[in-house]
């Protein structure tokens, strides 16, 4: 297959450190402002560049826009999302989920997937390590939707609706599913994010050495 | 454990995209050119701020600065490297890898790995989900590496030389290695790569549909 070089998009001048920094999960989109096809096209060929192994680029890309669509697509996320915690926990409504859980942000995602202008699943034609070259464009593909100032969010589907999303959408068997990126403008802000300081989760010429710094 | 917030450092100016466009696997390293503590906070401190499922983090990186680890390390690479190769295909030497062939790339890779002023193996402390969780951060890793002029390239280990790998640096057994990073100023230059055109790798509301560009 021919392949293609190319530059950079005049679009995507954020300084990195910048997009990195203010990269965190969007769960709830504006569905009245769209994403146009010319900023998923510069989100998606940004997604191509990163490094995958042996230049065999196994990811494809679903990018699912039309409002029927993702509106039962979204209610299928709300009510898998609800029958795993159901099972799991035994919650049934957000009344249940402790104060501190993260599950909180993750139920308010189930509420919102319907509002999403746009979904993104993303899959690869080949098992064994295509996680390794997958998973490189995504954060490809999240950082640039960032720097064109879309908010994203890295979520997945759970294994018992995958048949009926495969279905909805024709996605042959033999497609590997890796994750869900619903994409639009943010209702709310970016920001940073909390994390571990890297003195805690970097080891030091052997296992357990601190770097030199806090 | 306390989390922190952290600004971009200043340092990281490049442009998303230039750093995206031009981010290609340098698998020659400059032996006689440090990588300096900052730099590596820096791209660290880059990695920690990835997308995660559920802010767990499960990512840990050990960072190998000592020339005879490196050394040791990279011998170990490198016949592992050809072990593998005369097993699956019969090759002794690079004369047996057809002209046309990744492998070609790969191999050289195996004689340079020795020269890497710095390698980091990344791991991660839970198993399932964690490389959609960890390689996220890794792509960041290397966007910050090619922001400070600093090559890379991802690749992996053989398993049959993990347990002596693992044991060299006191890695824990519980641990789960995903990839492993050369660091170092190139020999040879950055540039574009070349990939298929996401026309081809990209379905539009049904798979199989094309978008709308070429």
């Amino acid at each position: 297959m021919e392949m293609v070089r190319l530059n950079p998009p005049a679009e995507l001048t954020m300084p990195v450190g910048d997009a990195m920094y203010s990269q965190r999960a969007i769960r709830r989109l504006d569905p009245n402002r769209p994403v146009t096809d010319a900023q998923l096209k510069i989100i998606l060929d940004s997604a191509s560049k990163a490094p995958n192994g042996g230049n065999a680029q196994p990811a494809r890309y679903l990018v699912i826009r039309e409002r029927g669509a993702i509106k039962e697509f979204g209610k299928l996320y709300f009510e898998a999302w609800w029958a795993k915690r159901r099972d799991a926990y035994g919650w049934t409504s957000k009344a249940d989920i402790p104060e501190d859980s993260q599950y909180r942000f993750a139920a308010g995602l189930a509420d919102e997937m319907v509002n999403a202008p746009v979904v993104i699943l993303v899959y690869s034609n080949s098992t064994g390590v295509a996680a390794s070259s997958t998973f490189p464009g995504v954060q490809n593909l999240l950082l640039s939707a960032r720097a064109l100032g879309l908010g994203t969010v890295l979520t997945t589907l759970h294994a018992d609706v995958m048949e009926q999303v495969n279905t909805m959408f024709g996605v042959p068997s033999e497609m590997v599913f890796h994750c869900c990126i619903p994409i639009g403008y943010p209702r709310g802000n970016f920001g940073p994010t909390s994390r571990l300081p890297t003195s805690v989760t970097t080891s030091w010429d052997r296992w357990g050495n601190p770097p030199p710094w806090k």
